[in-house]
């Protein structure tokens, strides 16, 4: 038994049959950050107060990233969403996001709330890039996690 | 002057013009981690040796992922691509990914080897998480880049 | 509070949370004409009899648009469509173009309806642009909704 | 001969043949409207003052729209994009939308123009739908056009 | 009456509406056969036996392709899936493909199946393409179905 | 060395490097058919004569998927299409059909044109799904192809 569940006793990977699993609300919180520096975080706040275009596109982004998380990850169950939200946050030298995600479904959105966590940092870091030439994205991870079988999670 | 190429003077979003810029070929490295338990690292290790599927999997996301860039950031320019690598390597306790994209074009490939980092980091996040609830993905960044106007880069 | 449920108390946009709304089976008709010269309708029509392939291809354009609004628009909920129908008929001076979508969900198909007439109608304008440059896509609207807690709605 | 490029001569849609055609560079300018009660005006422009996201929200979907032309409408051919942009201007009842496109390559970018224009009404709407059941989409046309051997073409 | 259910009274194309049909549990198994030369066939044989990439691609090309089906074939409902797997084996002269799809829904799974096998064998093809110039890929077709009001099917 | 171009010498799957190819004019032919009962023949004839729309529509589903092909075959480069047309012919018990597609690119439109005939053959299979349960997809393969450094190639 290899402890994975995506791969069968062959060996072959294949998409985990949920069919025996119950309906439930479920939901998952993800956090990462873009690391930038002093001046591209004030020039990102500063074009917040006056537009806020480069968080806004990097939020929309993120929800509609979510929503392609089954066409990205190839063995992840493709489900209907029944929220998305995104949260960044300007610190000092970062961008700090946070993305949480609830379906109805046979199985979790971790991988939908990490998916709008990776493709709004990488927006983030595309907006900012000319200016920036050291961003890396970092601490992308699982904060949370209710409902489903596996009980629920809780992480710094 | 906002100093952001892709915010017009008016503060709006846009896919910065690139029509005057000339053909040329262009290439760029990024890398990133996924953060893995001893154990986690030693599963996939070994499952890479009898049968390669997580890694496997990783790789075609990944490929897949830099194809679709231009759809999942929205200020990107699509592109076509000459080529795409990724190389995975499993460490005592993580997954180093390093991905290389090649195009023949008005811009620069540097999100489309950060998007396929990313994905297939998730992609690993995907297939080992019933095992691994601690994972991170860390240090997604550009690592060098070669050809266009603003001159090569290169970082650790 | 904005009345605008799009967007949350922090004003960012973000996708609407239903996950306590009740599953119900919902309709929803949008309409919309493609405005042309008695010329390109002539040509349609005859096109239309004796090979059907404009209407053909903008129906088709159409229904696959509906499956794609979760994508298109992004703060929509993906959605599962138990049927989606495209009606098209040429008056003297236009294409008249209604669309039904039905589901059994926790939100609305009016977006999915809306979108269907609206890629249709850019289909027959993509068909017909050689011969006639002065085409518009006219009244494009919701005039019939049924299902969900908002009561049914009907306009001319 | 039936005067309809995508029609071959045995009547069967077709993705006309480009090969022959030159490589140029080309632009393509068209615009439409979302007719809106004074009430949901003030709302968006209001909105907008404070924190700008409907029509940040539309103007992302318009150009994510532009690049994805050649999947929507089926007789187009997939093409690069040098640049998109989208305008938006909040009247007393409606949103003026003027969204621009340019591309070097063998055809035009109008279906880019006029897909971005009615993606980003259809955004509009989603985003304001909750409180004004009567909108319309409206005049939605190609206005300017360069490049190409059909000529320059402009309309108001 | 045609007897073709994606066919309407006015002959038009139209996506059925199966909002009536009730929720059950529905499975359909596929197959095909890429027909290669022996010497191809060795060689993705010891190519499996060493690293196992080109089956390992194809497998997960038709897990990705069975939930795009909706999008792919113009009439099918977009359907959540509950399971997806192909099995690979390779012969003296083939590689012989099989696909399972699981969901619960209103419709079924023939088409998600039959995806899977297709997009399987043109991966298989073209991975091996540069070698073998006269690869067919035969027998797609549906081998079993579980579920929905039909009644059970099964065939060699 | 493999023998096997998507492999690199460490048998990991990439996308091949072709910026070192030069753009030229290429084109692919493909076929395959549909065996179906001679009443479903003559039912998708009638229907034909009447109104088109079985092969109206997997005409559509072929060209658009054509487009596609980067994205659902893993290794494929992303092309531009200059040209795609399908040809379907009714005879006693089958559908034959032809894909043709050109591009002015670095590799070839094999994939594309095979692609192209796979899902159009899908599409009649889907259609015609209800009344014939015994439908099979045969003979897809390459038939002709011109362009690139490999030399012509043809077959019956």
């Amino acid at each position: 038994m290899s402890g994975l569940t995506h791969i069968g006793a062959d060996g072959a990977a294949r998409m985990v049959d949920v069919s025996a699993k119950p309906v439930t609300a479920r939901e998952a919180e993800a956090k990462g950050r873009v690391v930038i520096t002093p001046e591209t975080a004030a020039l990102i706040r500063d074009g917040q107060a006056a537009k806020g275009d480069v968080l806004a596109v990097a939020r929309i982004a993120g929800i509609l990233a979510a929503k392609k998380t089954g066409e990205l990850i190839p063995l992840c169950h493709p489900l209907p969403l029944d929220a998305v939200t995104i949260d960044l946050a300007v610190t000092g030298d970062a961008v700090e996001i946070t993305a949480i995600a609830r379906t109805t479904g046979r199985t979790g959105v971790e991988m939908e709330a990490l998916t709008a966590v990776s493709i709004a940092a990488l927006t983030i870091y595309d907006m900012v890039k000319a200016v920036d030439k050291t961003m890396r994205i970092e601490a992308v991870r699982l904060t949370r996690k209710t409902g489903g079988k596996s009980g629920d999670f809780s992480a710094p």
